[in-house]
């Protein structure tokens, strides 16, 4: 007989199987009870304490906690503000969230290794009963935040852990993009992504390659421009280099409106015109998509949807801690703009 | 005598102010401490105290409470997310709270009589150690909200309350636009206001009206357009109307880049050039400000600086509940752009 929280690693882990697959319950539900999370049932934990007996571990330092005061406060995870991507998803959670009683409070943070402790500080001072994230994490620190209160994925995910979560298809939505250009007669396409620790800036380059080598065109590796955050005057500058390259492309596919409102400008001072020289497509369909002169071609993301859903998971979690893992991708739609069509056709 | 929790209205008021001056306070201060507020230093409530006892009133109902446990939570108010006006604002907070080791949560709402009780109910049910609040409210909600955590009031203020704030100068910031727009002959100018619930719609108004009254131009009601918010697509409609209206302004005071960004789009529309035909300028320099063709003259809010300091009185505020009222206007720049000037004279 050995005490399971002293094992470490592999070893631990392999433990945690033997007791889910005994008790029949999910490994999250193991670590949950092991760390003393406080809200799995009651029935939950003594079954999984039955099964551990059984398979001869101590269960001895198991406590069944008091439930703690209910909380009705959900927090909102974003990287940043700045980015008016946001704004219809955290509208989407507050509907759902009010809906049922609960309060949403936003927390912004580009969540990294150095800044994680301030979110869990967050998450543990504070008497939460669930948190969305829509950062990219880790699975190790998405279980960090999971043993700590309830947690789900909104539109960045990862996928090996098994945390619930909404978002879109971005490879195929990419893919989709691609093939608007290309049937626009324009092979010479560049790419401007994001940070490439996100999820969706993965998904969209491997959309954007997979195209280009069905239509074998080869990579330029100029034209694929990664910028570390959404900001629309770096994307200008990184926009401008690339329309002043001698072998500069004709169409742009920039993964953010930002991005495309970017493009659009340094266009405008290298003195090409959109879509004539250059075509423009871009992605979330944010108001500025319809600033802009011309107004631009975008993917449009389905905001409010992801923010609700994901909140609504969330809540069915916080009353179940055993409901059953979702992978939910929503559909986009593609919006036509002037960026992309030359308006005296569409007039 | 009688128990002053029993007094209502003027009569109540009467007694603060005397218990005030004697016990060497401020009225605030009275009022939380006959409140149970908790931020309260024993040795002020005991000087008050002592000083009701010689006025004759009742003190037995005072208790002197227990330090609740200390929170490093700071929420931050803002009226909508969909503003990008906010997210600057909202950075100068956290960069202050960081300093001091608190987190900073947001908080949404366009706050109303109906959905005050919201935010009441947030700051009651978690350990909140202050609010920074971004909405205009009436001196009776803002002392509800002060007796319940220590406040501060960032952009929007209500002069008529004793609750520090920091903010810019509306009327002046508006009368520099408008001697601006008039320096360059045009004395056709209409104003995009946005909601008159808030006092920079009210200053901005009065700095507009100042201005014409100045130069003896009478006022022409159907260019005084207010819009209920701060939403681009609504403010391209009301433009557009505006732009067809038979007797059509020659310049534009829109009180929001977004609001000016929507006037250019209009404009367009119409096929009106800018500033040839419509001298535009806009307020804020938020990014939208050099995103749109022609980029927006505009009056740069230290956007910043008037989150930064709002959350440092804040904190203030939290460590000393006596600190003195503080009342901060800080200076606003004006940017030339090409929505004023016609390019080939700046190039």
């Amino acid at each position: 007989m050995y005490r399971i929280k002293k094992n470490k690693g592999n070893k631990k882990k392999a433990n945690y199987v033997r007791i889910a697959q005994e008790a029949g319950v999910s490994i999250a539900t193991v670590s949950r009870i092991l760390n003393n999370y406080p809200h799995v049932k009651h029935e939950t934990v003594k079954k999984v304490i039955d099964s551990m007996n059984m398979l001869g571990f101590d269960t001895n330092e198991i406590v069944i906690k008091p439930k703690p005061k209910n909380s009705s406060l959900i927090i909102f995870n974003i990287p940043s503000l700045n980015n008016p991507f946001y704004s219809q998803i955290v509208n989407g959670a507050e509907a759902a969230a009010t809906r049922h009683g609960y309060h949403i409070l936003i927390n912004e943070s580009d969540i990294n290794l150095w800044n994680f402790n301030h979110l869990l500080d967050v998450l543990k001072k504070f008497n939460v009963a669930g948190l969305i994230i829509s950062n990219y994490l880790s699975s190790e620190l998405l279980d960090k935040l999971n043993s700590t209160v309830p947690l789900v994925q909104c539109c960045e995910y990862n996928e090996d852990s098994d945390i619930s979560y909404v978002s879109i298809d971005d490879t195929l939505a990419s893919k989709r993009v691609m093939e608007y250009i290309l049937s626009n007669n324009r092979r010479k396409i560049a790419l401007i992504n994001g940070p490439m620790h996100y999820k969706y800036a993965q998904h969209r380059l491997s959309g954007y390659l997979n195209a280009l080598k069905n239509a074998n065109i080869p990579i330029e590796n100029n034209w694929i421009v990664n910028l570390p955050e959404i900001d629309y005057s770096m994307a200008v500058s990184a926009c401008s280099h690339l329309l002043n390259l001698s072998n500069r492309p004709n169409a742009i596919f920039a993964i953010s409106d930002v991005f495309a409102a970017a493009t659009i400008k340094a266009s405008s001072n290298v003195g090409l015109r959109i879509p004539q020289d250059l075509l423009v497509v871009g992605f979330d369909d944010v108001d500025i998509a319809i600033m802009t002169n011309p107004t631009i071609t975008t993917v449009k993301q389905p905001k409010f949807q992801l923010g609700f859903r994901a909140c609504e998971l969330l809540i069915e979690k916080i009353s179940d801690p055993n409901v059953a893992l979702r992978k939910i991708l929503l559909d986009v739609e593609f919006i036509i703009r002037e960026s992309s069509v030359i308006t005296s056709l569409i007039e």
